[in-house]
């Protein structure tokens, strides 16, 4: 066996907490034996404190990563004031996700991080796309991909995975653009990646209900049994293995989440109340469904916290984490 | 100090889980100092197999309680098969829940607690109203009442409270249910609930958004700006201390739980999800804003595991302790 490829971390939106949760991720993985390169500004990191080192590769990440923190040195455009971002750094910012995917589509890192990004200055600097998700999806769409396409966000808390079929949409939105055909897609990005990413051979999906008690047989709404009963249908008859939509409110807890392998959940905060409810500093958002594996930490950038040593690494750790599981599963276990 | 008096409680759907949960109940219970009698069939709370006493009043209960399980005898009027409601009981279920109610309007007892019923047998039997809630906000409407009225429906799990301004509707009605009105008067009720029930002489409320991310000012849905602020500014002239409306997947873990008394949820899952992923067993639903103290356990008749000696009695034991402590902040202490 050899030893795994390092993963790569875009370092995000300079003047936030990026940096500062970068090194103390270092801090707190140096040891684990799942190391990673940070493609970013070296004097960003070298101010948080941490010993770093500059490398030429990814591959070298691997045997410096125990004592130092290893970057791929992409310096910033402009000089950066913590807590102000600023659009003149928004292309370096976008070049940095480009070289953590193409170093992925190349075999060279075997799944990518992503720190916090601002969509403000990117919005300011012509940026097109409505996140860090839409702009992969588009940077992997033609990289071969053998499987069904997502991207889908699935968030996770302990031993939660919630996968959504609708994101950040008004939820007065949410029933129209809850179809079949986006229900079906969605599990079956899941179903796959929970074979590919995750090592289950048989995943067992559960789908959450779009009404109060699964819709009470029509009296609290139909899209239960004229939308979502028939999708199951569909699944099942592909061989995927998922619930009759439930009570979203009896999902979650302990003894729930133990009877299935992922949740689908058509809207935002039904999946996002009970992962941050769970677990509100540790969440990970990942895509599936990408020719590359993604992670990403469950918050924002926190200009109003940056630099003054509160912010809290965990999310950023849990994502380097699964990042390690899902690159591994992908390897072949 | 005199004694408090005794909460009453109604047997509910007896063909259910109520026997078994109510002897449990007595059982958790007979040490605390809290007492209750039901109102109920004796013999069905024989053949559970706790020692019963027939009391004349609900003052006896007092005394009694540590020794038997008090019973106001009220027999059924057919005979139980468990699991198999039958809807020649429905008018005896309906006197138990009546006979609560004006026990606690008389004050002879402190408050009320609903074990389960059943619906479709009600209905049945000609049973007008949408549940327990409903039913019994007509049946104390006519009592004088200093304050805001509600029925409000307050479910609780550890220390969150989560209050309802809508409750049972399809989700794609919620958005226009949630009016500035719903708003104003589910709020001023919780606030004086919070200190007339609680003892809690500042209340804070907080106040879930309706759209992810609170709307993300404008992008993701206008409520925010539209409905929930005029209604934030409305409350606070009154003096009533409330959020603005904020990202419901942030309101819910142990450090916001911290900051607030209670939420005000806008929808069903909205406010169930969290309650059930944080308690799934020992939540309790409250009605606030009534003349009478009346709580119930969060789980419906169990049919299916009726008899089966597997019902779990931890809800209605919380139903009894929350509904003893709001019957003493009541009575000014």
């Amino acid at each position: 066996m050899t030893a795994p490829r390092p993963l790569v971390l875009s370092m995000g939106e300079p003047a936030g907490v990026g940096p500062e949760i970068i090194a103390e991720a270092w801090r707190a993985l140096s040891s684990e034996g799942a190391p990673f390169a940070v493609i970013g500004d070296p004097e960003l990191l070298k101010a948080q404190g941490v010993p770093i080192v500059e490398i030429g590769q990814v591959a070298d990440a691997a045997d410096r990563f125990a004592r130092a923190l290893p970057v791929l040195s992409h310096p910033v455009s402009a000089p950066v004031t913590v807590g102000k971002p600023d659009p003149a750094n928004a292309g370096v910012v976008a070049d940095w996700i480009e070289r953590g995917v193409d170093l992925c589509l190349s075999g060279e890192a075997s799944g990518l991080v992503t720190a916090p990004i601002a969509k403000a200055p990117l919005y300011a600097a012509g940026f097109r796309f409505p996140g860090h998700t839409e702009f992969i999806a588009e940077l992997t769409a033609d990289a071969p991909f053998a499987g069904t396409r997502g991207p889908v966000m699935m968030l996770t808390a302990k031993d939660l995975r919630a996968c959504l079929v609708t994101i950040h949409v008004a939820l007065d939105q949410v029933p129209q653009l809850v179809t079949g055909e986006r229900v079906i897609r969605t599990a079956r990005v899941v179903h796959e990646a929970m074979r590919r990413d995750f090592g289950i051979a048989r995943p067992r999906l559960a789908l959450a209900a779009l009404n109060p008690h699964a819709g009470e047989g029509g009296a609290l709404g139909l899209q239960e049994i004229e939308v979502l009963a028939p999708a199951v249908e569909a699944l099942r008859a592909e061989g995927i293995a998922i619930t009759e939509p439930r009570p979203a409110d009896t999902m979650f807890h302990d003894e729930a989440r133990a009877t299935y392998d992922a949740a689908i959940c058509l809207y935002h905060d039904q999946a996002l109340i009970p992962v941050k409810t769970l677990d509100f500093w540790g969440g990970v958002n990942a895509t599936l469904g990408l020719p590359i594996v993604r992670t990403s930490p469950d918050h924002g950038t926190g200009f109003d916290i940056a630099g003054k040593g509160v912010a809290r690494p965990e999310s950023l750790i849990a994502a380097v984490r699964l990042a390690t599981e899902m690159a591994a599963a992908r390897a072949g276990g």
